[in-house]
């Protein structure tokens, strides 16, 4: 395999760019993902691929649930914050306003919409884990158009 | 949960539209589809969410294998030739050439860029099958910007 087209061919897949959440013991941890898709309709499945080893991949492990966070255009900003380990104080990162709702996953109180998940399967075999989760509650903050990996000109896939 | 909101949140997702392909015993077959995300570095693994009971998804049970092909901005019209059956006349879906590489699955030759996968697990327990897959050929045929969903004003998720 010619590994320049292999890494050309997997950064066509287009991605958005989300914050993804989870509950870690008594505490909430945050990460910034855009390996995500939905799986199924009935049951509402989604599937994230997460790095090995981190520390969201094991609380994610740990507790069986994450949230995924819909950032809006132009919120770059708000999902490189996450890039680095952010801790919690209160009912924030930083600056950066969150609540919880039914699985105790973080829920950013500016992101466009978000929906939380129970983990219903794990795969593991490669460097991140692939966790499927089913989507147990939902909400949409306001109407707006999702902010896109291409926007930024990051990538993240080859 | 609010099922309007589960909706919105889930359609808030964003993905790019490709032609999926596998090989149905010494046929070929191929749709289209926008649950494709990459899911590992090394080795190199992709999720594809494959409605059940479908002639492709057992095909791809079945072979074990499937292409995916990114497809370029504008090229709509070639994603939706797939919304229907199509059957194979030689080297060609109707007007549409393709050829075979390493697995059997169909290549389009007016493909941005493709890969094909070996299937390493699957897992079924919603109304589509999540096949992971192992990328184990890859090649571009031109430079280009990918087609994505949100660009054809369709959408498939909620």
């Amino acid at each position: 395999m010619d590994n320049q087209a292999k890494k050309t061919a997997l950064r066509g897949i287009s991605y958005g760019l989300y914050v993804i959440g989870t509950k870690v013991g008594d505490d909430v941890n945050a990460f910034t993902g855009n390996w995500v898709t939905q799986t199924s309709f009935t049951p509402p499945l989604v599937a994230i691929g997460v790095k090995k080893g981190t520390n969201s991949s094991e609380g994610i492990h740990e507790s069986g649930v994450f949230s995924v966070n819909v950032l809006e255009t132009g919120q770059q900003d708000l999902a490189t914050a996450f890039f680095k380990p952010m801790s919690r104080v209160g009912n924030k990162f930083g600056d950066i306003e969150f609540s919880t709702h039914t699985t105790g996953s973080p829920i950013l109180s500016d992101a466009l919409s978000w929906f939380e998940c129970k983990v219903v399967h794990e795969y593991s075999e490669g460097d991140h884990v692939i966790y499927i989760g089913e989507v147990i509650d939902a909400g949409v903050n306001r109407e707006g158009k999702p902010l896109t990996l291409q926007e930024t000109g990051m990538y993240y896939g080859g």
